[in-house]
């Protein structure tokens, strides 16, 4: 039998995976779970763009242009004009959903052993992706006691080499919805500008911003117009992520000319999901606004409900709809395997993201877990009130 | 600016781009362009495919499993069963298009510097996919003389290395039309045993054979179970190309394995696709009839049009929907281009594919074009007509 690619073996594998047949088996035996793991939304996708779906009045579905449905394009530059990002028509590519847009961009800009700087903890896929292009990510941790603030530029550059071609960002943060200050986004221009690198900055949570303090996106920054790549996604903004429709913008015409022969080898984005993502965009404010009120109370009741658990510890997300915690516990891997093999009260249970899958550095997030508030408030108190228990419970408890 | 990458630059650039802003003034001048140059049916989406759409109950668009939605996988499981392709559930992984099944068995079996064997002329964005994967494809010509039938063992084997890890193969193929034979598909199944090898055999055409002979599938041939990935897509059979719904079989575990580590990085495949391929599966018969029918007669049409052209010939192909004409042209890259940009006749021209973009031997396919059929019969006749006309008065004519 012939081997297998190294690539794959590398990949890495989210310490979720392990968890969802615990999971499964805790269902059989008549648990509830309570997911607190994952990143889709419960909300649901604006009616107006189910609504277009179902009045496609179209014969055959056929490819649409590699670079995505120009009205979608246009719309778009409408969209990022509200948050005084200004690009053109031409600055952006329709991909399917930001996922490859991630990956595009590191295809584009990236060859085999050139690095790329990602402040830790971070999204597990981004690794993925970047195994997939040969290319090789630097972590630099940042802390849960700095509420997950930038590092420091020191730091930053303690990992710069010859072959260091960019600093990815995700802003506001997944997993820690920490949301990064003007003076921060000052550091990581200055960074790229001084070091010539490309700057990634994955913006996909943008609409979910809570405390007031200003969304800086990479496109703000001055100076750096043709090092900024923006990654982009319809998903969680219309909780719609099963449509696959992500943008991937630059003002670089370099990047985009490469980009676009990977878009021209796949062919095209999907039709229907760009017709839908399209209506989405038009959905009414309220709509949105209702959607925006409802993560706030999520927000204000699950950090609350954590930081009044004993032992546990979360600083105050700005952004996005995850938090980090810290737990009174040895091991969150073992921890979370624990909650849905062993624990349940009065038939409940949950399930969270150990933290390990969001770090590189080994021995990082031991006793971190993420935490999504992707349920409504009374599952969610629910939740919280069962985990509570469960860290009373636990064997492995350190505190 | 920092660098864009090599890896992007590498990236075949199909003639076609060339052609299309030509195409684009060439209408605008106000001339009928037939276009014999795509891959696109332009026959109509199954009604009931997009009545599922219109029917889809959904409030939330949310995440299918990565791994593509059950119930289309194993509808996907009686297909294949019809022809004599014995599969299990988990066998089929649903993808992002057939380019997506490529890209991944190509991420999951090969490393950098791994060589696959293509015999050539060969779907131009196979290229694409290797050099996103870092691999290398080696390719055999195959000859219009021969009919493009399957290169002799002594031409793959002069070519196999210490790096070879695959064949790859498109049956029936783009872009001649060939249909391998069991004699040849026997000889492919022995090198493959016989030297260890992945066969990635892309089948995206199967259900358009037109001669009577068998449509022998890489998962026909015995002993090599472990060693078949195979590529598909709903995109041709359903004529539904902008869904973006492929898969990648194979028995073999340790790929499957791999694959889905990428599958998990992108997270899901287009739901709404998946929806609506899952209901072509159940096209009345009477539907898919009707369209192979047509293809029928419109291959017949063409090919009996184009080999009445003096100095023109075509070997008759056997399956999908395209055909490899030579023409009595000094260089049918210039003479697409002059068909474009050049000529009219009364007030019609054709768009044709210049065969270079499918060869990577420098020089072959110099004479030859790829025409689809993908037009009715009455623009077919006025296209041939056209082109006959062009050939007469193309200032490159060779003979």
């Amino acid at each position: 039998m012939p081997k297998i690619s190294e690539r794959g073996i590398e990949m890495p594998s989210s310490p979720i995976r392990k968890l969802v047949p615990l999971a499964n088996a805790a269902k059989q035996r008549g648990t509830k779970v309570y997911h607190l793991n994952i990143g889709q939304p419960d909300l649901l996708t604006p009616p107006n763009a189910i609504e277009a779906m179902k009045n496609v009045d179209r014969k055959i579905l056929e490819y649409s242009p590699s670079e995505g449905i120009l009205s979608l394009r246009q719309k778009l530059v409408t969209y990022y004009a509200k948050f005084n990002i200004d690009v053109d028509v031409d600055d952006i590519i329709i991909t399917t959903g930001g996922s490859e847009a991630v990956l595009f961009s590191f295809m584009a800009c990236l060859d085999p052993g050139d690095e790329i700087i990602v402040p830790e903890p971070a999204y597990a896929n981004y690794m993925a992706f970047a195994i997939s292009a040969g290319a090789v990510i630097k972590t630099i941790p940042s802390t849960i006691d700095e509420g997950f603030a930038l590092p420091s530029v020191e730091k930053f550059e303690e990992l710069i080499t010859p072959r260091t071609k960019g600093i990815l960002i995700c802003n506001p943060n997944n997993p820690t919805g920490y949301l990064y200050t003007r003076k921060e986004m000052n550091q990581i221009r200055d960074m790229v500008k001084k070091y010539d690198l490309f700057l990634f900055s994955d913006e996909v949570y943008r609409e979910f911003c809570y405390t007031g303090a200003p969304y800086i996106s990479a496109c703000h920054l001055e100076d750096i117009e043709d090092h900024v790549i923006l990654i982009d996604s319809v998903s969680k903004r219309y909780s719609e992520c099963g449509i696959r429709v992500g943008a991937l913008i630059t003002k670089n015409k370099q990047v985009r000319a490469n980009v676009m022969k990977f878009c021209q080898a796949r062919l095209s984005p999907p039709l229907i999901g760009q017709i839908i993502a399209e209506a989405s965009i038009d959905t009414p404010e309220e709509y949105l606004l209702d959607m925006y009120d409802e993560y706030v109370e999520r927000r204000k009741y699950l950090i609350d409900g954590l930081n009044r658990i004993p032992g546990c510890y979360t600083p105050i997300p700005m952004g996005a709809f995850y938090t980090v915690a810290k737990l009174p516990v040895d091991d969150s891997d073992k921890f979370c395997e624990w909650l849905l093999r062993d624990f349940s009260y009065e038939g409940q249970t949950v399930m969270l993201a150990p933290a390990s899958g969001f770090y590189t550095t080994p021995g990082l997030g031991k006793n971190e877990v993420r935490i999504a508030y992707v349920l409504n408030k009374e599952d969610l108190h629910k939740a919280i009130s069962v985990l509570a228990i469960a860290l009373e419970q636990y064997p492995g408890r350190s505190i």
